[in-house]
C-alpha cells in the first residue's frame, strides 16, 4: 500500500477506535500532505464530516491554484457530496482504496476530467465489509439510507 | 419573501455584518426549521462550510425518512459541493433565490429527481452583485476559481 493511501488508512482505524465510521483521507500537493481526516458522523454529530470533507477541512483553506495540482487518497469512493467538493475545488487525481461494499460518484467525476484510480485493496474492503456487518444503520445513515 | 427565504437572506446578512461571504440556507421538514445557518469560510477558516453545509451541519444528524420530506431554502444556487450533499440526502425540494450571479449545479439536480425552483430576488441579486464586486478574490475562493 502506497504511503497516502496508508494514512488514510490508519485515519480510517483511528476513526474505529473512536467508535466511528472508519473511512479516511489524505489530500496530497507535490508529495506533501495537506490535510488527513477520518469520518466523524458519531464523534462530532455531523452531517457533513465524511473522511474527504474532514481531510479538506483539516486542510483549511486553499488557492484553487493548489487544489488544481492535488492527489486526493480515500478509503472509499466517494459519494455524491464528496465528489462534488472534488468538481467543487478541481481536485484532479482521486485515488480510491476501494469500491466494492459502495460505489460512489466515479461516473459523474470521470465525466468532469477527474482522474479515479480504484485500487481493490482487500484490507480497505475487508475493513468497511465488517464495518457494515456490524453497524448496519449507522452506515446506512451515512449514506443517507 | 417567503418567511424561510427571509430567514435564509437573513443568514446571509448576518454572515456579511460577521465579515463573511453573504450566503444563506434553512432546512425546513413540515413547516418546521430544522437547520438554519450561513456561509463561514472566513469566521472559521472553513473549505466545506457554504451556507447549504453550515444548515445541513447545523440540523445535526437526521433519519434520512426526514431528509427526504424537506425543502432547502438557499440564497444562492447550490454549487456542487452542496447540490451533491442535497443528493446524498435525498432533500427532494430546493428553492433557490437566484441564480444570476451564480449558476450552479440545477440541471444536475433536476436530472437527478430534485425540484429546484428559483425565485428570481431582486434583492439576494443585488447583496451577491455588490459582495462579487467588492470582494471579488474571496468570492473566487469559495468558487474554487
Amino acid at each position: 500500500m502506497n504511503q497516502f493511501m496508508q494514512m488514510a488508512y490508519d485515519e480510517a482505524q483511528q476513526g474505529l477506535a473512536e467508535g466511528g465510521i472508519p473511512i479516511g483521507s489524505v489530500l496530497v500537493h507535490q508529495g506533501k500532505v495537506l490535510g488527513r481526516g477520518h469520518n466523524r458522523r458519531i464523534q462530532k454529530g455531523s452531517a457533513i464530516l465524511h473522511g474527504e470533507m474532514d481531510a479538506l477541512e483539516n486542510a483549511g483553506r486553499l488557492p484553487a491554484s493548489v487544489y488544481k495540482e492535488c492527489e486526493l487518497y480515500t478509503t472509499l469512493s466517494p459519494c455524491c457530496m464528496c465528489s462534488g467538493t472534488i468538481l467543487l475545488y478541481g481536485i484532479p487525481n482521486v485515488i480510491v482504496a476501494e469500491n466494492t461494499t459502495f460505489m460512489g460518484e466515479e461516473a459523474l467525476l470521470r465525466s468532469r476530467g477527474v482522474n479515479v484510480e480504484v485500487l481493490d485493496d482487500p484490507k480497505c474492503i475487508e475493513m468497511m465489509q465488517r464495518f457494515i456487518r456490524e453497524k448496519p444503520e449507522l452506515w446506512n445513515e451515512d449514506i443517507g439510507e
